[in-house]
């Protein structure tokens, strides 16, 4: 049994990672960190759990942790995994880093990005963008997984093939994505309440969100052209599912069949990846509570573009789901143990 | 293996016996049937199994099923499975039934509240009223199991061990229940559409919903009395869940700690039963997906009345989860096979 | 033109105030005050107000406002408007309280289920109980007016000619209210999250709900009965809206044309309450965005119970729409002035 | 008074038409044609309008119809307005039009991409496209006005200014468009059930929307250049809203103060039009019930676009309500009477 700890549990993500866990066969958890649930039982925090979990909460000691969990993840607000980090703990376990502080490999984008100073950047060169599908051969060997962001997720598996086989103009490259209310957290702000989002919609973050260098180094590393996009999230009246929309203009005539003959060649054997049959849009729906990722494509003649859709349950595929896939590369398991889960509709 | 055949795989709650037996790991579904969309693909009609049911949809025969089926699950509308029934079937398969055409014993009460003739009333007496909390025994060795109402199921087990203990006066009982919108089925009617669902709350069926002499005759047979209700459905917008407030007059001068004793003596041992802690209230979402009931209760001396509460999803427990539980128990496996969901939060 | 003070300005009731108030031909506000916004735009606070409020906020002082105000509607935490009341604001302008401050008549009843002190129990027994439609005639000179809660308003005029015609046993009456999520207020509080409320439906406060004893008292008065009613509140995920289900044995064999008969006795003349035509159940969204009541009724021979239903716009008919009803009746403008408002569907 | 004529009053659109002519002081209902529901109560049909409206429903026949009207609003599927114009109806009265039937002024390419054959294009050249804030003037004298499209309106209100001054580059427009469910109608349709809206977000009619070409002809029209855009709808689980996001390469350097100033140029005497402060991003929330459009804009230097953003209420600036502007502009009347809703929050 692989014991894992989690620091941050009690944040949406957390929850989903214990969920998820509960049904693993080759994993126990054994840390419920949460600094702001310190002792109370983790069942009095989500509900859902009574009767399924029994432990209390404890802090965020990540040093302690390390002495006793095989691996951790680390379900917390953006800078504290890097402040904590050190050769010790990674000497002693594995970490999955499900904030952003691993993922940008320029430590500069970083700091200007999210507006803080990178505490341990000597272990940037080492984490490893777990992106499972792209990048499954370096997260084998890993001990320091940076977790790949929501948005990013579903934004770079969209675009990915196309990328890599140069069929897209990086630089026209524009992704519009929406997303439920669980990506902001489960913090008391005024702006998350139930009546300021229910019947509602809104762009956020125009041109300045913190995913978008993310998403930008990744499709450049893919494409080895430099990729510069606009990246605009949207808030859903809804609980989980990010959709993004993805807008590119074409290098060159392609037909329906080539372009999804692309996508099976990268994806076919994928199990969590799901090229949808043609004209069939990909629905938030569709994918939720499992870790699938729901893609397909439109050409446009008369514009030239064309329209790229993926779907994705922003706390499974998007953040738990995909950690635990990392996981289970990690550790030699089956890639798919704890992870088959049958979206629910409705 | 056990052969599982599904009648009417195409409702809601068709397909939530398909997303259950999806992770089950000794039934398989052979016959996908469907009036509907015979011939078309399963996932083409549900989109969210794509890439994990292959099959095509077949024609309602439940004869020609029975030859291949260990099981059938009829998630049909009332009428339909009195319609079809034999003694060949039963005598080549097993049945559950999740309509309402042999949960009630007095055929003359069916035949007055659905306002059909029963067209096979001479099963009546042989089928086993599927509350596996309740007949556990009887459903093992059943051919025919009627499947509870999912307003019944969660109207009942909260209010059963205090009708059997003698605690509550039966002719004080007012059921007061609220429904996710999966209730009301998917076909394609006004009342059901999103815009006229949102934003608004109603009661329907005052005074005359069907579940209600389904209640009345089995809590009439736990507490051996005679037992009338108000029983009073709303519609509530979301997707899944019933919530059951049920208030009766007390017979005795009773305790918090004596009234948890009576739950706990009845359901401690129960997987499916969670009986909260004091002063938590059920919550719809805390049991979404799964196949708990969750229960508890207020005693007001103001009024001398006990407050029960009780709540699930209508989809699972209220359905297709009590189904393949009831299934599990007439194949002699164990009774959670399938079933170990734990609720999605948020 | 009256000149208008809001304390609480800020808040979803302050806020309906000024969407109201906008649309008054015979008042202008002249003091947007809220404590938590001083000196922000209020168009800031609540942006549906761009370009149509160009105020901004002030200090919650009464004293200063009752200089320069005709009327001032208190939208303050239980307490406040108890604590700041004072025979020279009364002598200076007139006061519609929205708290529950001056609702209840026996001050230690008060007391009890608010858990604090009354600071100026002096002026209870000055305070007009503002339910338009039972007490115009003293509403017409007060003062002081208790703007009645949104539950208590929708829970007693549903049920109140048959209390007053003494069709109904006031021992038996059971409230199973349910409300909109506005009604938990603005203030930023984890189980008022989008995705905590969002696809959950939970009573609360059960038995136990402050609402009660000032439904208790008023049916009293009505019915001249001791009247000890079971109250419990539900949250249901929908921005607006109260859906009160009410039960009680009947006293006496009446007929449905009977009860519509007392029903339109009390209520044919009254521009806001409609009662329904037979068998159709109120739904809060008919109402929405209006200051109407819906009511309607079922008798249920079976159990000699009646079921009455009561459907409102708790923002409306709950609070601010009723308190400027009250506001035109204490001025002697037509009752109706700013509150034709259609409701919105869908 | 003006007398008005609905055909399709049964709809979303023409039920919103209801609401807000209720509120009108000049005009009245004198007939509620609705070919479903004829000689049905329309306060059967919209309940919000029981002892508002007492009328039943009327045929569709336009021909008395327009005897009797001084203005008809259609508000029919497409193909019928175009079907039954004639020379006789407009020469008695004056016909605003909500279907897409006289709003492209191509008929092949209205053909095309509607699918149909158009019956009366000799009526196409004289019909104007009754975008207030851009043809005021010729709506002036109109006979026949074309209420545009919801999108439409959206998109168009929100590029219009930028793309008049040539400040964008027209071949990169792509517009990404969210509405709320009404938008697809009162129809009864399995994928417009609430359980298949709810929860969920999705792409539809990728690259083939019908609105297309109407947002083609009215900015290469206010551009004067050829705009091929790429337009992409999507459904998102709320009522009433939407949200355009539009993105386009600049043209030339420009500051937020120039792009601002010529927003104000066009928008700032405009009613209708709110062109937010710096940085605020329209909700569709905050215009809810409203006739109003916000706008804004953010430039991105990085990759030299501008994000355009435009929300709407679809069935008020969207349909009902700019239908109710153009006819108070054909008939001399102050643009906003009867419009001066102030949004309804929460």
């Amino acid at each position: 049994m692989i014991k894992v700890g989690i620091i941050g549990a009690t944040g949406y993500a957390g929850g989903e990672l214990v969920r998820l866990l509960a049904g693993h066969r080759e994993a126990e958890i054994v840390w419920y960190g949460s600094k702001s649930y310190i002792d109370k039982k983790y069942a009095d925090v989500y509900r859902n759990m009574f009767e399924v979990v029994e432990d209390s909460c404890l802090d965020d000691n990540m040093e302690a942790l390390a002495k006793k969990a095989d691996v951790i993840f680390t379900a917390t607000p953006q800078g504290f995994c890097a402040s904590v980090m050190s050769e010790e703990i990674l000497s002693e376990t594995k970490v999955i880093d499900l904030s952003a502080d691993y993922r940008i490999k320029d430590v500069s984008v970083y700091e200007k990005w999210y507006g803080i100073e990178h505490k341990s950047p000597q272990f940037i060169d080492e984490a490893v963008y777990g992106l499972c599908e792209v990048n499954r051969g370096a997260v084998k060997g890993a001990r320091l997984v940076a977790n790949p962001g929501c948005y990013t997720t579903c934004s770079i598996l969209t675009a990915y093939p196309l990328a890599k086989e140069g069929i897209i103009d990086m630089r026209t490259l524009i992704i519009d994505a929406k997303s439920g209310t669980s990506g902001a957290g489960r913090g008391a702000k005024l702006p998350n309440l139930y009546c300021e989002v229910n019947e509602n919609i809104k762009a956020y973050a125009v041109a300045s969100h913190r995913h978008t260098p993310e998403i930008e180094e990744q499709l450049a590393c893919a494409s080895g052209e430099e990729t510069v996009i606009s990246f605009t999230p949207h808030l859903v009246p809804m609980n989980r599912g990010i959709l993004t929309t993805e807008y590119a203009s074409l290098r060159k005539a392609v037909t329906d069949e080539e372009v999804k003959a692309i996508y099976d060649h990268y994806y076919k054997e994928e199990t969590f990846v799901r090229v949808l049959e043609r004209d069939v849009c990909p629905e938030t729906k569709w994918v939720e509570g499992s870790n699938y990722v729901d893609i397909n494509f439109k050409l446009d003649q008369r514009t030239n573009r064309i329209i790229m859709m993926g779907a994705i349950d922003n706390l499974v595929k998007g953040a738990a789901g995909q950690a635990v896939q990392n996981m289970n590369i990690m550790f030699g398991l089956k890639e798919s143990e704890g992870l088959k889960l049958v979206p629910m509709f409705p």
